[in-house]
């Protein structure tokens, strides 16, 4: 029942439910003197809250965070990092529908059974909102990496199955897909409110790219890098899948043509390809670390469907509220953010030895 | 540059170069009172063991284990439990092809570079030799899982392009390929003679489904039950991907297809598809938790390569030497044996709650 | 740098400076169903804060404690308990005489030198202050321990040369210094308020008995009973020194005085004496826990002292406020504290098995 | 049940029993390139050896360590290092004053309570045995940190009531006892020899010292310097207490008696005295870090005493055997060894930040 904290040097330990007082994190293992403001926490999680465009949820949520701790005359202090953020919008409210019922696809159930408890109140622990506490420790790692010049970005590779065909980053930020084909992204755009409109909901691919990563992060044999960034990713509620480098469509190569070939570019070593997506042996290579991740179609919709409640009784469910009809736009700071937990963590342990 | 021990119960730390005197592995937090032989490690070992069979590396290894502590008149006794496999098989070689030259998708040039020393005989801590000691745990753990009726299978979904399409465990072990359908498995064992004829190699896709799991295994929120598998399997030096449930597929879905319905079988609730692989959450439904990994091909090929020496110089190399041409096959003792110490130790830190 | 979090399946994340916004900590694998109410902390808290006797700081802070996650419906859920007190009293003062001064006995030097940085604000990080949120968890650990029959009790053993020689619990909190003889209290008192009038202060031992600890509890070798008791209290500031059972006055006795006879008592193995202290090769005997710990005098005193400042100049120093002048009385509930969240996790890890 | 392990980046997992096939150790985390040969460990082993001296078991036993991985060409690969010391002497025996009789003093009850199994032979995993498993990981951790110019010496402070006077360093290897006091070894040595002639055994105190630690070791607050030392040296089965600095003693002084001075010397911030024992708030100063353990006297006597067996009968009970008579000597490089792993692991984490 623990499972709340990650890391081994930079550790993160979350709490709070999406309807309890507040939501935050603990971060154990900040370097100190790194230049940190507040507004460059709340930058990143502004990207992640709700209500922010027309395909995510429109619920209104300021996720104002303060820092608690940790942070003396503008610079960290070593001491243990704490952000919280007040929930708001907590109007009683008739949770009825869920107290007993079973939303599909959500984890009441589950909690229940391994509890014997369960905050039914908008998902409790369980809620997508976790994820706010993440995009926080995400936002002071990020500070960090950027001063070792590593860059991470993440985009909306598909929605269903309307694919990105050209990758501009640029391009990223400016719609509300967060998608690097300009063109692509109105039909995503598209597609995403006309399953709203039918209260339903669409999957789509994450894929994230980490630049400037310097060679020898990640330790064999259990803690790999893509294992360990792996646990990270796939630790978000909605990640139903991961790939590193060609992952699932080097099944289908050759040793030749998935081989990437080693040349020198000056005092470096380098490969001519990167089918491996940035690491060999579980090391990364300097290479861009590549990365893909299935998001599943998120689970609340108004679409009817069949249930039980906690009582074995057979039960309809409309699950009513304002969700995201895909969550790929708001789930990209989250990716962000725990893929540079994760290297920041690596890359403290390497420099350790 | 730890990362070689794994859990937190039931924790594992391996040890063991492919040409130092022994590889091995100790076992902390082992169950006492388990009836423990050590054939019931030997046996797992010679599923994973080189030279098998047409498919695999002809190269002979034994692989015979041997248990140093922790068992007491046939019993686990709650110590440590050691093991240790001997390597046979050392004589002096040449290793100059490989001594200074970085052989293509190997980790020559990252443990080069991270550790400023390599030991270059066959791989040293990055062979794939390392595997035997998961094996060797994995035995110990499953024999834990059948008491509570958990079991385990993993086969050959797919070897290049060629995908099984019926799935009968039953087949499973009785062809070399360790495919569940017959026909298919066929076809595979002849691409992969074929490839091995041309000094290449072959990736492929491997499944894996856990049965008679109880509801309530794994830990919001970064312990998710696919989270802790995707560290523990990722860490296979081979896998480039993973997926649970539909995985990649149901980036294509709607919420209103992927959502699994729930219904009351007896005293147990029950869902009638199982799109999630078996996990709302993060924990268990107790319904199969099913998963797909990508294999890439093995880097070992004696096709000529392009690739640059610790110098600097440009190279071109063949990896000579007795290699698999197709890594599944072996590949599924260790995939089993990773999913089992992962649900031990879930299961475990579930009992103590 | 991180060290801020302890326990293994009873995991605690605290956080805070003096003064800094709050303090607060996180308890990760809270077990549910647990009945808490935020008044179970708020009297644990009471026992500890500053202002509270003539004996103790006359600082005046409320301490008042909010849970912020955890609990639902005055019952613990599994998820993260999240607790905060915010800081008062932060008035604007002059810290000149310790901005640069290093003050003897106190952590301003090291924490300089450790982290480049330090909030010089009444000790920031380092301050006695952090020890309330040790007090917070293991109020939650208590309630726990309470349910399985557990009890812990600590108390003044002595003060500078005076040794309480009669140990009747009862008496312990009525007396301002918490000692468990009542005759022993009064010139304990008188030495303490003396001493505060010289602008001094004095160390002491506190000594704590775990009672009705369960058989089974402490995990060979490196996790023994009494070895995780001595982390958990040797991590508290004050805490110069450890002893279980006879102690040091047991490297004066033979192993014929020295042995504690079995005997049966019912179903029971019992001990006719109990030297050990309650552990046995590091594993609990189920006869009463008992331990002493050295308090070493506090280090804020009004005594002229010699130091030297961040520029290596030698400076006078005073250290002036309104401290402890004996921290006993204070630091008897952070010793409960500690060996509450100790002795619940290693029980919980034991129920694993 | 887990707790063989130690560490967070210099790990250790240790394992075997006294009378099985094999004890041994894995390291995880060694820094790489560091030189070392066989005979590094092989020394420090045979400090702790039985059979080396009067005042010792005069049970022989070789203790040839073999290394089994990790090092290549004399040099360390940072992959883990594997050590094994074979069993020898395992000679069928009669155990059957001991395998149903609980030895007073020893773990036979409470590991037969714990684990519901016993490798009753010689005390199985709770035999002082398993020592000589942490003396081959600190010889390792030893090595690395002579390269820092840290000197760790431990030495037998005194035995019963006989204290030695001086400290001489220079001494301690050159008298049986290793008390750097030669005149009172001498005390000391018939003083044991009696004691052994009786069957009976005496306790006594070990005093170490740190030499040559940097500033800035140790973290706050669950990880302060002296709680992970306590940690470490509280699991050596026969510590019943510890203390550092001037410890219980400074319970008996003012703070303006306890206080350590600061002063300038060259470029570094020295103490004019060391109440302390080389740490403040937790964290290393530079000065020497000094503790003093107490030991309590061997519970392995030939006098006769009471017990019960595991059926609830009174028996009485002679423990025949070769054993140590006072513990102290052969503790000294155990002692050692755990201060070398503690030190190097925090050293490691604060090399990373």
């Amino acid at each position: 029942m623990p499972g709340n904290s990650f890391g081994t040097l930079f550790k993160l330990m979350t709490f709070g439910e999406s309807h309890g007082p507040a939501i935050g994190v603990v971060l154990d293992g900040v370097p100190p003197l790194l230049d940190l403001d507040v507004s460059d926490i709340q930058k990143e999680l502004d990207r992640r809250k709700p209500g922010q465009s027309a395909v995510t949820t429109p619920r209104k949520e300021g996720d104002i965070v303060e820092i608690l701790s940790g942070v003396f005359e503008g610079k960290t202090t070593g001491a243990p990092l704490a952000m919280m953020i007040r929930n708001e919008d907590q109007r009683s409210k008739d949770y009825g529908e869920i107290k007993d019922k079973f939303r599909p696809g959500h984890a009441d159930y589950t909690y229940q059974e391994k509890f014997g408890i369960r905050d039914y109140r908008g998902g409790g622990r369980s809620s997508g909102r976790e994820t706010a506490c993440r995009v926080a420790a995400g936002a002071v790692a990020k500070k960090y990496l950027e001063t070792l010049g590593i860059r991470i970005v993440a985009y909306t590779k598909s929605v269903g199955n309307i694919v990105a065909e050209t990758i501009d980053y640029d391009v990223i930020e400016s719609n509300i897909v967060r998608c690097p084909d300009a063109k692509k992204a109105v039909e995503m755009e598209a597609l995403i409110k006309d399953l709203r409109g039918q209260g339903d909901s669409i999957g789509g691919v994450v894929e994230a790219v980490v630049m400037g990563c310097p060679v020898g992060l990640g330790d064999p044999c259990f803690d790999k890098l893509h294992a360990m960034l792996g646990h990270a990713l796939l630790s978000i509620g909605t990640v139903k899948g991961i790939e590193f480098g060609d992952g699932f469509a080097a099944t289908q190569l050759r040793g030749s043509e998935n081989n990437d070939a080693f040349y020198q570019e000056g005092d470096r070593v380098r490969t001519k390809t990167n089918h491996a997506g940035g690491s060999l042996g579980g090391i990364s290579t300097g290479e861009d670390i590549t990365m893909r991740l299935a998001l599943k179609p998120p689970s609340s919709i108004t679409v009817l469907q069949k249930t039980v409640d906690r009582f074995g009784a057979d039960q309809d469910i409309q699950v009513h509220g304002r969700h995201d009809p895909c969550i790929c736009p708001r789930a990209i700071p989250v990716v962000e953010a725990m893929i540079a937990v994760t290297i920041l963590d690596l890359f403290l342990i390497q420099k350790a030895f």
